[in-house]
């Protein structure tokens, strides 16, 4: 089970579908966060996924002067939260790292317990020029490509950066020659734009005779008006008319639901008929209820876009869903 | 018959559909006009449309400084062709009338021809500030509304005009106040710019409690490497990712008609959703066969869409899919 996912990169497939979560808050006494990780792990162990992403929140402030709408909150480290907290979902852990903060001998300790774990990680690099690093990504790459060759080593991908200055897909392809085999994007809410990335990541590819690594296209449920402020602040594009939908729903958060559906039903045509082997990662980022509930809803519907069979006799727990050797 | 194209107006009616030429060059002589016209009779006499669109083609070499890629040809004045060379055609004419070049007196003759004959016309300010204007679009729309008030007066309406500076919406209406019932767009090749113009159409008319009018969302097949050069020139947008597909196609013109038909149905859904009457206008502006097959294949496909019958036995000849009551 834990194999299938790292031999799933490696095989290229289309149609991969993760579920993304943050670690509790670090404030949170252990009580709290055990009693945290055994409702998502009761949760999370029902879906029909391929792996759990786990995120690694940083402070991005230097990436810009706007005023962030939520606070940042620092949470249990996610490396400890997916290997410790989370043990017995027998669920791959896709951990998110970001390297700046870390020194490579910490990272390094961090990875290899990751990697032992049949985990995988996702590197990200500081969040702006100005924030100071203590460890670079291309530091980073070269320890996973040395000391652990047999993790796979995702990258971000952030449609947006090609949208305002281009050439977003040479950076995909330099980071996939430093050793990424798959990538997440940010949250996407504009299906121009992520279009507009993949044709020309598709082309280039097809010009240099290389595959396209896989891609997993973050969806993001959003709650409120106040949620897509924030979805600003971290500069996802949402394209006026998408804003209009949510600004003038009912419901913005069964709204955004159906729109990110209609969004990745959209992308998943386009790549398919390309032969991109795009896949799904859900976001669950918030703790109310209601966005939970809206997550794992959206989740299913794109499961069942991606054609899987997400009745509760196929996933009666996700350990279930495939067997040891990978194959299903 | 004509009337059925001013009652559909009046009625707002969704899914209308029509044919757009260009008259032939006023080069041409008497005998080769009188060809042209037989010959683009013949075809368009078949096809399941509402109505004829006939440009007003003008050398809009003042709106912008940048080589224009095809030369400008002055035509035969379009309410001469489609009255006199295509008055066998039983199909209502919406002929285009660029304003600044024409004395209000000269422009009310015309119009008032176009009128007595059922047409439609739609009125065509100025190409840019710098151009010398006989008549201002205002004092045109003042002479239809006194003069002439039977005929429906559409305005044209530009994506990528909100796109650059927002607020079309809100042009859109000012004519429709001035007395445009329907609106024609330029080309579209961005589903997204035309749907944050129709989404914020949408909303502003719902605040103001009024109708949305009917918009005709105008197609055009691109034959070539320097016809997408050209409608680049002509300010249309064209996604990146659309431009790809068409700069890589073995086949640009067929890869352009199976692109405008994707265009079109996403149009459709996101406009049918909020009960936008979105019709659409197939231009052909070529004289190259190969060109003009493709738009009589983009018209029958979008017909399709559309829902309408297109078998010959539904279409004769236009003049049979309608009853001279205008009803179907």
């Amino acid at each position: 089970m834990l194999r299938w996912m790292r031999q799933a990169i490696a095989e290229r497939r289309a149609g991969l579908l993760t579920y993304g979560i943050t670690p509790p808050k670090k404030s949170f006494e252990e009580a709290k966060r055990r009693e945290v990780a055994r409702r998502q792990l009761e949760r999370i162990a029902k879906l029909p996924v391929d792996g759990l992403v786990i995120y690694d929140l940083q402070d991005e402030s230097t990436r810009t002067d706007a005023a962030r709408p939520f606070p940042f909150m620092e949470t249990v480290d996610p490396v400890d939260y997916g290997l410790d907290y989370l043990a017995a979902l027998k669920v791959p852990k896709i951990v998110y790292r970001c390297v700046a903060p870390r020194s490579l001998h910490d990272l390094r300790g961090n990875l290899a317990r990751l990697d032992t774990a049949g985990g995988l990680t996702v590197l990200v690099g500081a969040a702006s020029r100005t924030q100071v690093a203590r460890t670079r990504l291309p530091e980073a790459y070269a320890l996973c490509r040395d000391e652990l060759p047999t993790m796979p080593v995702g990258g971000v991908v952030i449609a947006e950066r090609h949208q305002a200055k281009g050439g977003e897909e040479r950076r995909l392809l330099e980071k996939a020659a430093a050793g990424c085999s798959f990538f997440v994007s940010q949250a996407v809410y504009s299906p121009g734009a992520s279009k507009d990335l993949l044709s020309d990541l598709y082309y280039c590819c097809a010009e240099e005779g290389q595959a396209v690594p896989p891609i997993l296209v973050t969806l993001s449920p959003c709650g409120s008006r106040k949620t897509l402020e924030f979805l600003g602040w971290l500069g996802v594009s949402v394209p006026r008319w998408l804003e209009n939908e949510l600004l003038h729903a009912r419901d913005i958060l069964q709204t955004s639901v159906d729109l990110c559906c209609e969004v990745f039903a959209d992308l998943s045509t386009f790549a398919r008929a390309k032969g991109i082997p795009l896949g799904c990662n859900v976001e669950s980022v918030s703790l109310k209820k209601e966005e939970i509930e809206a997550s794992v809803e959206l989740l299913e519907r794109v499961a069942r876009l991606l054609g899987r069979d997400t009745s509760p006799k196929a996933f009666p727990a996700t350990v279930a869903h495939t067997k040891l050797d990978g194959s299903r």
